[in-house]
This record gives C-alpha cells, sequence and structure tokens, in this order.
C-alpha cells in the first residue's frame, strides 16, 4: 500500500513548456511523460506552498505571543488579569513551537531529500496536527474578541490596541492553518497512489 | 479521472467470514475476492458513519437553537442582550439548516441509491462544508463562553443555565462535524481512484 521510497521531482524534463509548438507526429512520444512531469510540478508547488502558509502561520503566531505577552501596562491593564488574553497567549505559544517544528522538520526534507517519517504518517501528522491547532488558534482568538469589543467602548488605550492585534493575530494563523490544512487533505488524498 | 457510475455495495458476497474454515487449496479462489468485498464494506460503513455523525449535529444544532431561542426571561435575562449570544444563535441556525440539508441529500442517496451530485463535486461539499460550518461553531461556543462564566460568579439562574446548555450543545455539534468533516476527507482521498 505504502511507497517508502520518495521519488524527488526532476527538474531536467521540460517538454510540456515546448509541447504546443511540436508537430503532430512527435505528439505521440510526449504523451506519457506530460501527465506525469505535470504531476511532479503540481506535487513541487503544492509543497513549497504549504511550507510557505506554516510559514506564514510561524510568523502571525509568532507575533501574537510577543504582542500579548508584553501587553502589561499596570493596574487593569494587564493581560493576565483575563482569562481570555491568557487562552488566547497559551494557545498563540503552542502553534508557535507546532508551526516551528514543521517549518524545520519541512525545511529539513526539502534540502536533503530524506523523509523524517514515513510518507504516510506524515501527511496524517500534517493534517490532524494543522487542524487541531487550526481549531484552538479560532477558538480563543473568537472568545478574546467580545471582552475587547466591551472595553474598547469605554476606553481606547494602547492596552486595547495591543489586545486588538494580537487577536487579528491570532485569525490570521488561523488561514494561514486553515489553508495549509486543506491542502495537506489534498495530500493525503494523492500520495498513496502514485 | 472520475467515474460517474456507483457500485452498490453488495451484500450477498459474504466469503470473508467463512474463509479462515476454508481449506488451503480453495483460499486460491478467494483472494481476488475479500478485499474487494472488505473496502465495500468499509465504504458502507463509513457512508453509515458519516451519515449518523450528520444526524447527532442537526440534533445537537437545534437543540443549540430552541434552548438559546427561548432563552427570554425579562429584564437583563435576555439573549438578545448580547452579541455573543446572537451570534450563537445565528451559527446554530445555519448549522441546523447545513445538516439538515446534508442529512436528507444523504438519506435520499442511501434509499434510491441515485447521486444527486457527481461523486468528486459531493465529496468536496461534504469536506469543505463540514469544515467551514465546524469553524463557525467552534468559533461562536467559544466566544459565548466567558460571558457565561462571568455571568455565573455573580448570579446562578435559568438563564445561565440554558445558556451554558447552549454553549454545550453548540459544542458537541462542533465535535460531530469536525469527526464527519475528518471522515468527508478520508473519502476524498479513496474515491476517484477506485
Amino acid at each position: 500500500m505504502s511507497n517508502s521510497e520518495h521519488t524527488p521531482p526532476k527538474k531536467d524534463v521540460e517538454s510540456p513548456a515546448t509541447d504546443n509548438t511540436t508537430p503532430a507526429a512527435e505528439t505521440g512520444t510526449g504523451f506519457g511523460v506530460a501527465p506525469i512531469t505535470r504531476r511532479w510540478r503540481r506535487e513541487d508547488m503544492l509543497k513549497r506552498g504549504s511550507l510557505a502558509l506554516r510559514g506564514l502561520a510561524l510568523l502571525f503566531s509568532l507575533l501574537a505571543f510577543i504582542i500579548m505577552a508584553s501587553n502589561k501596562h499596570g493596574d487593569w491593564k494587564d493581560f493576565d488579569k483575563y482569562e481570555e488574553y491568557r487562552y488566547l497567549l497559551a494557545i498563540a505559544i503552542l502553534s508557535t513551537f507546532y508551526t516551528a517544528g514543521q517549518v524545520l522538520r519541512h525545511v529539513q526534507e526539502l534540502s536533503t531529500g530524506k523523509q523524517m517519517l514515513e510518507k504516510r504518517t506524515s501527511a496524517m501528522v500534517d493534517f490532524f496536527g494543522d487542524q487541531i491547532v487550526a481549531y484552538l488558534l479560532v477558538s480563543s482568538a473568537s472568545s478574546a474578541v467580545p471582552l475587547t469589543n466591551r472595553m474598547r467602548e469605554g476606553a481606547d488605550n494602547i492596552f486595547t490596541d495591543s489586545s486588538a492585534a494580537a487577536i487579528s493575530m491570532g485569525f490570521f494563523a488561523f488561514i494561514s492553518l486553515a489553508l495549509s490544512a486543506l491542502i495537506s487533505g489534498y495530500k493525503l488524498s494523492t500520495q498513496s497512489y502514485i
């Protein structure tokens, strides 16, 4: 069922770009190769795309983490007096570690060409991990929104602004990870039948 | 790529259950059939499983909808004075309609054996729909939790209890739909390569 050997996309086969100009007699020879190279390209693009999305998620959750952790201005303006903000901080830290680990693993796999996990396991870990962290991120960001809204009705200062910024970063991280989970789902769907 | 004709699981082929008692000479004849019937069984089970999960999600979101909509007890104890509860109600209604539509469609497909949508489209609709509604449900339920917690610190009455019940139903609906989205992802991964 699972194919453990990994065939990296070959860059030197570039026939599809010139296929349109070849005469009808030659089209027959390129017939079997074109779909395969197209598939390699698509998979390569997906790999880079999901790496970029995870990088974005790492950036956004790191920002949410830093902004919220430094959001202490004395008196009632301390983030750790509110459970919503503590929740957001906790999930931002967790998401930072998760996405950092994923980005490291995928960069290493792209550069060395070796797989740390078996291919199917890796796709499963990607899919479930992204999904779960995305659910946690959207939950924490939504729970912090009403409190901030209510505070801003009374006062609009650096504390509420920083909270709003951290919440936005949480939402951006969620969107990146949700898209990445969709790509992981697609990968899970195609990789075992090559 | 996509195979539009649908082969329903055949119940009359029941060789795997008695395969263990057949002599070695007969095992050769059952060799090609057993994996296929096993696959049919698994797909049938998954179909029923996802239908049951969607049914549960329908039940829970209907409960959340009814409990929250009837949560008016005068004075400050009206759900429509709080944006979190209005959000929860809106998403519960949306989720009720979505899951009701899905359950109707799948029941009709199971009973008539005809597909309303093309198979690949149907799997895509299932996967993306479940995913999006699950995100909305977890977001609305999490946003309503802190407000209810804070109210219950002051007073514990029928209003806060009903709110807590509606939130729990929202979370249960989320869990059902998240599991259903996983099954849809699995289906999306297997159905196009039969």
